[in-house]
């Protein structure tokens, strides 16, 4: 059973209380205050305060018409005032996926959109190459995108408007989406003497057990370990997030599972473009110490001859000392989620570009050319 | 460079004598006898006589309007044919992947289609679930199965027609495919005195090289190991006679390369259903000896919200003892290809159903739910 409303999680036994705050973790007394010296005893705790949307700061951010993304609610709000104003046009502060995304969400519903963003390209983690296709994309569906600078102020019109104040100019818009990222909700885990990380998320191990082994931690508010890098990092996104609950359930429950990590995979469209990315980039895996060496090659999403084969680029990224695979980037019309799903599974065991460059995939004209660009890739990297 | 035509090869000093059969392999004279007494001279040898289409032997069978297909020449000459007689039926003998094929080629071409096979259901090999979806899938487009059955002989009509004549019945139409597999090609190695293996072909290490070091074979003519049975099998498939061609050539040129086998991956689409397999199925893992257990799950190809979301099913295969991944076979509308790639991979570094049931795949609603079919299915399995 999937339990969607109170009532749902009642048939199972279990009290939800609705629109109440914890305000405080007692630890020692095993209690969660819930108000006014009201309190709740547990034996076993999980923190799931998720994250939430980072902010710019700078003034007039609270302004009617400025919108986060977070949830379906909040979704749900910004298709209103779309309906409700009439909005015409949108600017979009950051240029991560949930920006990407919301980029084709107004360009669907036919507003102008305007990208402001402090770098010089869209998703520059994957690299120049990667992210200027990423940018034609933007450009080729009509989207603005201002990069190098950010957002100083917003102020209203008196007609509803909002004015965003950037470094270098100030535009009017409808409405403003601010989707630069996410912090994760650790307050009251913090005030409760549970360790934080180094990334300021909360520190599990794992078995999603905080440094108090009666309490674990789950999702958005904690931190994992990344199998590559071999350092924790806070990867706030809903398969993490469904994977580590359901290994703390487990446990709480009695089973003895752990969580074996990440190893940093992420995809997401954009309009007619597939992106993927698992394990590190190059620079990544400078920065961590190791001794990365890379290849990008232009291959096929399907056979040449195909109809509807499209581009894809796969950029390979493998360590010089053993010849393991570090990480993998693909950007294409499609195919790049599958060929990225194919590497991920590979990382996930140590695969050498030996392994790859000969990797027996199912291959058939409508899905592939006899060599795969995971193959071409793995030969090119190889030389 | 791709080399095309005899000028491609004269370019790098290779000659091409079209039209030209080699009588015999003379290998202790390192010796190619092509016609009358003349033969060329060679250091190395490389055996690449592929395969045959496999005929089934019954009267009629070289009547005009039958045809088998195995290189583009055959495609064009069953094209010619269909324009030239205004054909208006087809009848495939045989349910494997080139049949199938075939009969969605003909059903685009407005052709009406008929398939004859022994077996009650095609493909029968993924198991009845996945046949009878196969089935359900062909006979939507149009196609009429004739299971349990096989052809007894062809018979002409004078109006240039072909009576094929089954156990059951007798059917008339403009032109037959025979879809029954191939065999390899090894006369000429066989009276060479290489060693042929237990499935008929010709015998190589991983080096491809024959019982006789200086001649190596590589292609549909020869097997592969396979590394899940741990047993040589033949599997002619294009993109394994490519990675075996290549590395033949390789150690001809001095490089010392291994073809690590092959873990068994096919696909192939028919009208909109994917199907795609990987390792063994559960009946095979038996045969070879192993103690498998399957589960096979329901799912989705993309988020359940997501529009163009279309069923996908996946069954994994594991071994009892320890754990490990098999095999695993997949058939949906799409998404197919795209998991089996993933666990093909999987099976390739040897990996483990806990591994699979937290892998870390790249999720966005586009591509997958939260909770991949691979997560799932292998949840399953491990209960």
């Amino acid at each position: 059973m999937i339990a969607r409303t109170p009532q749902d999680f009642a048939k199972s036994g279990i009290d939800v209380k609705l629109h109440t705050r914890a305000a405080a973790i007692r630890p020692e007394q095993k209690m969660v205050e819930i108000a006014d010296g009201e309190s709740l005893a547990f034996d076993y705790l999980v923190v799931a305060t998720g994250a939430r949307p980072r902010l710019t700061g700078v003034t007039g951010e609270d302004l009617e018409g400025i919108f986060c993304l977070r949830n379906l609610t909040d979704a749900l709000r910004i298709k209103s005032y779309i309906d409700a104003r009439r909005a015409g046009r949108a600017v979009v502060v950051g240029a991560g996926l949930v920006s990407l995304e919301m980029c084709e969400a107004f360009r669907t519903l036919g507003l102008e959109t305007t990208v402001v963003y402090r770098r010089d390209l869209p998703m520059h983690r994957l690299g120049e190459d990667f992210a200027e296709q990423i940018l034609r994309e933007l450009e080729t569906h009509g989207v603005t995108f201002m990069g190098g600078t950010h957002v100083e102020g917003f102020e209203p019109t008196p007609a509803g408007e909002i004015i965003v104040h950037t470094r270098n100019r100030s535009l009017q818009t409808d409405l403003v989406l601010i989707g630069i990222g996410v912090v994760p909700e650790v307050a009251l885990a913090s005030e409760a003497g549970l360790t934080l990380g180094p990334t300021g998320a909360i520190a599990v191990n794992d078995h999603m057990q905080t440094n108090v082994p009666f309490v674990y931690a789950a999702g958005d508010c904690c931190e994992c370990y990344h199998r590559i890098s071999h350092r924790p990092v806070h990867a706030p996104l809903g398969d993490i997030a469904n994977k580590q609950g359901r290994i703390a359930g487990a446990n709480i429950g009695g089973q003895d599972l752990s969580f074996p990590g990440i190893v940093g995979s992420i995809c997401f469209k954009v309009f007619d473009l597939e992106v993927a990315s698992t394990g590190l980039t190059e620079d990544e895996a400078r920065e961590v110490g190791l001794k990365p060496v890379s290849a990008t090659i232009q291959g096929r999403s399907k056979a040449h001859s195909y109809p509807g084969s499209r581009d894809l680029r796969v950029r390979l990224v493998a360590d010089t000392e053993n010849g393991r695979l570090l990480g993998a980037q693909a950007v294409g019309g499609d195919g790049a989620v599958s060929r990225i799903n194919a590497l991920a599974t590979g990382l996930t065991g140590g695969i050498t570009l030996e392994e790859l460059a000969y990797l027996d995939l199912a291959y058939a004209p409508p899905f592939s050319g006899a060599w795969d660009p995971i193959h071409i890739a793995a030969q090119q990297l190889m030389k």
